[in-house]
């Protein structure tokens, strides 16, 4: 199988360094086929501008997504974007890893997303109607693929518990994983998550690296997390609320997984 | 009183540009001084990187937070870095403003926060003990200060909704409102949100400039969104977790809230 590693830290050295090259060693020693995509290494451009076309006109107003679908249909992308593009379209499965900065993704890996999720790739997919509210939430152009976060935190598990401070790890990913990963399509495995990074020292290095190994080589039978479908009858359509008698006693971002 | 106002939108022609520049104007008309970051038109560096601190050799191996404390205290950080740090500690209110992209804020503005919110700044801050796990959640150097999110995003309202398939706008703000505001002291007001930005015209604009007019009139004395002081006695230290006998039945972002 195909993988895409798209990789945000910006020291070779670090421990996300470190479990980035043990995890391209583990997926090639099984014969899968790796692309790396370091964003620090390429000094990828993070932020989303007018640039990111090719025959932009400098006096018109830019808007952001008529101006990406426009590059999109018409081969003027900018050809950093459509490198990484063409990597999603080949890879079977992607693999987002990043330390969990302000408990989101690194700036460089954020505009990674807003620059090569293009309207008509990634968002903007499929008719809108009474039945269907656009390809998303369980379709779109990534139907298929599988998609999983490799995320590291100084901070404790329990932290990041039921009733921890920080919030359940699965919220604070919710954003990434239903909003980022999902929307376009991917069937997203639930996430392997580092905690207490200072407290990795060589002693127990060997742990984490052999649970991911494990997640690496479960990669194609671990069962994905159970989102609902948007356009499978769960939702109202125009309002995408969920169905009354779907969980009733729900709300948030749990009310989205069955 | 001294408003800094972060703006992260690339076009001034947009939505968002109409609204900052109200903004602004609203706020100078009622004696307040207004300082912006517009980062887009700053050219502001997205990506944290080892080329923040001004005395870094190259040959060492990168520690993020370990080289933002050293630069932080040493007076090395990068003169960028500091002049927003300038006007962090001289406002009396921070307003962020950005579009809602792929559920979080624009990379650049995300960079914004990992560039200038140094190590013994905005996190790393005071004691470790059995009483008190660092100045942070209610308390830190922004204490005093208020803070508030102007949003835009082209969903509907209902999408955001408790059940709504994108998730609760409350809950989708979190990790910034709660992660990136709370953490290092400010008082948080509700956000000002603007759904389905494509409905808005000519005829429905003075409803939304009007709806934002009384939301600034009103910066001083909205009643900030109640979340729980870490160092209060609402958690165990160090893991955290939410006492017991508070909101027993209630898990996930919504228990931080009394």
């Amino acid at each position: 199988m195909k993988v895409l590693l798209v990789y945000a830290h910006p020291e070779p050295k670090s421990l996300n360094g470190s479990l980035k090259d043990f995890a391209i060693k583990r997926l090639e020693e099984a014969g899968h086929v790796v692309q790396v995509s370091d964003l620090y290494a390429m000094n990828w451009k993070a932020s989303l501008d007018a640039n990111d076309s090719l025959d932009r006109q400098a006096s018109e107003r830019f808007y952001p997504s008529r101006e990406s679908k426009h590059a999109f249909e018409n081969g003027l992308q900018s050809e950093d974007i459509t490198r990484e593009q063409d990597k999603l379209r080949w890879a079977d499965a992607v693999i987002l890893q990043f330390p969990l900065w302000w408990f989101s993704m690194p700036a460089i890996l954020k505009g990674w997303v807003e620059r090569v999720y293009a309207y008509g790739f990634a968002y903007g997919v499929g008719e809108h109607s009474d039945a269907r509210w656009g390809e998303r939430y369980g379709e779109g152009k990534f139907t298929g693929k599988r998609a999983m976060l490799i995320v590291t935190t100084g901070g404790w598990e329990s932290h990041y518990s039921p009733r921890g401070i920080n919030g359940p790890m699965d919220d604070v990913l919710f954003p990434i994983q239903h909003g980022i990963l999902y929307y376009p399509g991917f069937d997203v495995l639930p996430p392997f998550v580092v905690y207490r990074t200072s407290r990795i020292d060589d002693a127990n290095y060997g742990e984490v690296r052999d649970a991911l190994g494990q997640r690496l080589d479960d990669l194609w039978k671990t069962q994905p997390i159970p989102f609902r479908q948007q356009n499978g009858g769960a939702y109202a359509i125009p309002e995408l609320t969920l169905r009354a008698d779907l969980a009733p006693e729900r709300v948030g971002f749990a009310a989205h997984v069955e």
